[in-house]
């Protein structure tokens, strides 16, 4: 089974070219340093539009085959910030200690942390994650979380990752 | 735009007479020290009574143009404890930071602060928090979380809050 | 009134006998040392089906008169874990705070803690909480919530329930 990642940038001003994206040239820098399992991006550029998100995401999982989805951007409490309810809308079961986990790490670099929403939920044999949406917080984050990807992937039965340990170390619990 | 700000004591013996109200007293001394914008309070001390609380909130933010409310009381496990519930039943959009943040911060003073279940939502132009009952534990937690609310307010389109720095910062990130 | 516990372990290995149930005998030797009043067990050990696993907690909160119940099992990401919605099933109220401090608590020992969904929740007069599924992880939880459980169960109209202080504390706030 082929590792596919899918990579989603959530953006009006981004997709609408009136700035450059930031964020998915920051996920896929992350992921080439980290990963030993050679890898296939799949990625899009889309506005902050509920239903645009969630039909990306099924897209991105239930035809590309992604067992990885990760979002940039879009989880702040604004009007326009939507990710979160457009992640949900399309979950099997979402995973609190996602969230709670990557507001916890954001919160040692800004107290503005708390006001993020992100989400990580299963959908089928994939993980969708919800990351901020500042390169620097991108990387900061998946340095804290991702030790337990590779594991939540397996037990979705998504394909195998193993990451390049100098970077990052996955952890698998040794089986009872 | 002038800041107004609701404060609402939630509790069946405070408002039925049987006890003096000390919320709305700890939260109006809490923001008179660390608030330099000027200010106007709207005040509520009402039972526990769900759609009452509800129609409280929704008076507040819609009617009163308050920008921030703060509650007090009924986040517990108790039957007559419906605070959350009735915050959830207004909200936008509920910001699960704002919950786990409080809660973590409390955990520092009592094992028991993982009974609360307090929230904080975005009602359109406004952010209600529920705080908790005890005069102590309110200042405790406004010292905690009152870094990141100015910015938020300001994301969804209320009052500009400015603070007196030798109380409490504020926390604006620097634009993109 | 007697103290009731229920002792669910939810796992469709060990309830169709492929491998012998550790979870109760762990459950119990831990209360059993834990705690100074008398209690007794209502034990069950189902699959992991979520229409019984609501059935078997409502049986044991509504029927058997348990003040505290706790399950052990099925709280993952995989498609058969559905513990967690189960529970929420039959919540009263769901108790944010202890799921957020277990995987705290998990999280110092490995990091795929955050891909746990265990909830507590209030059922009428008792404490539903969803336990990890391996002895240790059981033991190293309940080390760290215990303390805030038996106020929670006064709280909800529960039997009382006293620990062994050289044990285990129990925290009950004074009376305002």
């Amino acid at each position: 089974m082929d590792l596919r990642i899918g990579l989603v940038s959530i953006s009006d001003r981004a997709s609408g070219g009136i700035y450059e994206d930031k964020g998915i040239p920051a996920l896929k820098a992350w992921l080439g340093n980290a990963l030993a399992t050679p890898w296939k991006s799949i990625e899009r550029l889309i506005p902050d539009e509920r239903e645009l998100i969630s039909g990306t995401l099924v897209e991105l999982v239930d035809i590309e085959g992604c067992s990885l989805v990760l979002t940039t951007g879009g989880t702040g409490p604004a009007p326009r910030d939507v990710t979160p309810e457009a992640t949900i809308d399309v979950a099997d079961k979402v995973m609190d200690g996602f969230g709670e986990q990557m507001r916890s790490i954001s919160l040692k670099y800004v107290p503005t942390a708390i006001l993020s929403r992100q989400v990580g939920v299963v959908r089928k044999h994939a993980l969708i994650l919800n990351l901020p949406g500042q390169p620097k917080a991108i990387g900061e984050t998946l340095d804290g979380i991702f030790p337990a990807i590779p594991y939540c992937i397996d037990l979705v039965g998504g394909a195998r990752i193993e990451t390049r340990p100098e970077v990052i170390s996955s952890f698998r619990p040794k089986k009872k």
